[in-house]
């Protein structure tokens, strides 16, 4: 089975990544750019059977850091 | 409007971030984790009707590199 996580900095956390690629595009000469936000995808090929909720302890434990990161779970 | 940019490697180019991912899951004793491939996630606050032709060009210019990576674009 295939899963796929999502990992983004919370709202309010400084993204200076994501505000990088904002003047970079802006420098490019593409107009209203208002933000911009750069996060993770992680694509997890697990044996048959996994739970949700491993999937959710492997974001816990190492995929994010849930001080400052939110995570999504997507199951394919 | 917003607009979420998935960037991930092409199959066949080494990932060796994916890779350590893996093998820290192994070593957490999460059994069956057959492989992990790790992309960015790009969400962009852009200005109503930008097309998608214009975030396509975005991509090609600056968001992937199309030589190693391959990108999708969701409108939300």
């Amino acid at each position: 089975m295939k899963a796929r996580v999502h990992v983004m900095l919370k709202n309010g956390v400084l993204d200076p990544q994501g505000e990088a690629v904002r003047h970079a595009l802006g420098a490019l000469g593409f107009e209203g750019v208002e933000g911009v936000r750069q996060g993770k995808v992680i694509e997890l090929e697990l044996a048959d059977g996994t739970s949700e909720d491993t999937i959710r302890d492997m974001c816990e434990k190492l995929l994010a850091n849930t001080v400052i990161e939110s995570y999504r779970i997507e199951v394919l």
